[in-house]
């Protein structure tokens, strides 16, 4: 249940949300429901004001704090918790980076978790949610070959925990397929909120950090996009735009989506270098670290690619 | 967006589930849907494995820990947010207690938050959610008289930060009132999780957690319920069960909800003390800490409240 790697120390944590409107409802019917034993007759009524599009943000501030701020961006399906630990209860990237001194500020995305929802007719989330069964997280998430999970088996030598996927699976949350712009527009708030900051974000939340990054000019100093999908245009940075990093695991030449995702990976990478922004890709097995699923966060090894990905933030600064 | 009173270190932080059951769906027909634009045809297929009905606990260990381990069970409505901080940005109960060097444990509840929820029919959460209105959040919360919503005025002497009741409303989330009874089970298996420990809960979530602690044994050695309902029968504990406290805030006579609640209170209390438990009331008006509304630990005065539940906590473990 914990972790035992010594003491991180904190000035603050907490959290606040960032983006949403408020809306108004009128004309529908109320209804009695039972709130519990003592309230067995309460009387709700759907008329009223609301808070609806928001993404709810936890930070935590090193009391020795250094270093640029780190934003971190989970993918569809998950909430921040996938950077606060792994299946197997070791420590995150959260962690990782705090005790490197970044402050840190971990988003739900909007209709993600603490974010809520809402549930009014008409108003927001109105299409059905998807939820993610354990076979399609096998094999979204390229823990192993389709036709190995009835006996879970994983690709040969994969790294994710496998005998954690229930763990997995409780970490999943219903996502609606139709907040990409609201989404966009709470992380772009949060980044201008915080500042000068480095962008980690996974899978879905990479396109949406990269969109971000686009509108709020130059304050995305490095943008680390770990599998992404959704990218925008290149042609949205300018070229003072900060450096980009594209991380890829291991498994991809298995996988028709993932092969076509790492072509868009290329094409992108290749947009932004033309356009002069600093745009590098991290090709784990190419450089000798083998075995990362799509959820290179839990894997086994997840320290030691945070610490690739660290040390690319070191050499990206050093070139100023 | 930060708290500054001295640093906090922790040896460890993090978050795993509790409580839930996996669940097989057949027989659905799949859908085409659009995760991004570079997966627009993406085919979601319902039928597989899920995990359902189980809760997200975080959970913070202080570097020099001391004391009895603090499980945080939020109400109805809101998630284990309530405890990290207040709508006005100070700092929360969970900072407090972890401060005192008490390990501590903040649930999401079952469907609430980071805890997700199924939105595949006929499995769980199956009827429709409610969302809790501005105006519902004004008067439930007792934050001021309904007339008083309009204008925003609240009770005369009210200390909850009613400037910020749009930071309240982005706090509040969709809740279901059929999953009581995985609540309490899932909260039931964190104490034993836990071992001996202290609960604070609030609201709904008194109810939960009382229900909770009548289920296992005397592992709750001080169960401190903030305005609960949905209380059990008393008759669940035993002449060994921990002490209980109720705390109750100001502005009760003005509601004819609260003055329900408060004749249950009592009665709880007073069986409670003939099975020989020790069942304590702290009226903090009457203890000449007026002005507070049902959300005491984001009242102004919070920290006052806190330090009077350690004040007890304390008195009760002298006593031991």
């Amino acid at each position: 249940m914990g972790t035992s790697d010594g003491t991180l120390a904190l000035s603050a944590f907490g959290s606040f949300t960032v983006g949403g409107r408020r809306v108004e409802i009128t004309g529908r019917p109320a209804e009695i429901v039972r709130l519990s034993r003592d309230l067995p007759d309460y009387v709700a009524d759907p008329n009223g004001a609301y808070s609806v599009g928001h993404a709810y943000v936890q930070y935590f501030i090193p009391a020795a704090a250094r270093g640029l701020p780190v934003v971190f961006v989970h993918g569809g399906g998950l909430t921040g918790v996938c950077w606060e630990g792994t299946p197997d209860g070791r420590s995150g990237w959260l962690q990782y980076f705090l005790r490197r001194g970044q402050p840190s500020y971990v988003v739900d995305n909007v209709e993600r978790g603490r974010a809520g929802w809402c549930p009014v007719p008409g108003i927001a989330e109105d299409s059905a949610p998807l939820l993610r069964t354990e076979q399609e997280a096998w094999d979204v998430f390229r823990i192993g070959p389709p036709d190995g999970y009835p006996g879970r088996i994983p690709y040969q030598g994969a790294l994710f925990p496998c005998d954690h996927l229930a763990e997995l699976t409780r970490q999943q949350v219903p996502r609606w397929v139709t907040t990409t712009e609201l989404s966009v527009a709470a992380v772009a708030e949060l980044i201008g909120k915080v500042g000068p900051c480095t962008v980690i974000a996974h899978s879905q939340g990479g396109g949406i950090a990269a969109s971000a990054a686009a509108q709020t000019a130059d304050l995305v100093q490095a943008l680390v996009l770990v599998e992404p999908h959704g990218l925008p245009e290149a042609a949205g940075f300018s070229a003072s735009a900060g450096r980009q990093l594209i991380v890829a695991g291991d498994f991809i030449d298995f996988s028709p989506l993932y092969l076509k995702l790492r072509a868009r990976w290329h094409a992108y990478l290749g947009e932004l270098r033309e356009l002069g922004v600093t745009a590098d890709y991290l090709d784990l097995p190419g450089a000798g670290h083998p075995g990362n699923s799509h959820l290179l966060m839990m894997d086994g090894n997840s320290d030691d690619v945070a610490a690739l990905i660290a040390g690319w933030l070191e050499s990206v600064a050093e070139k100023g």
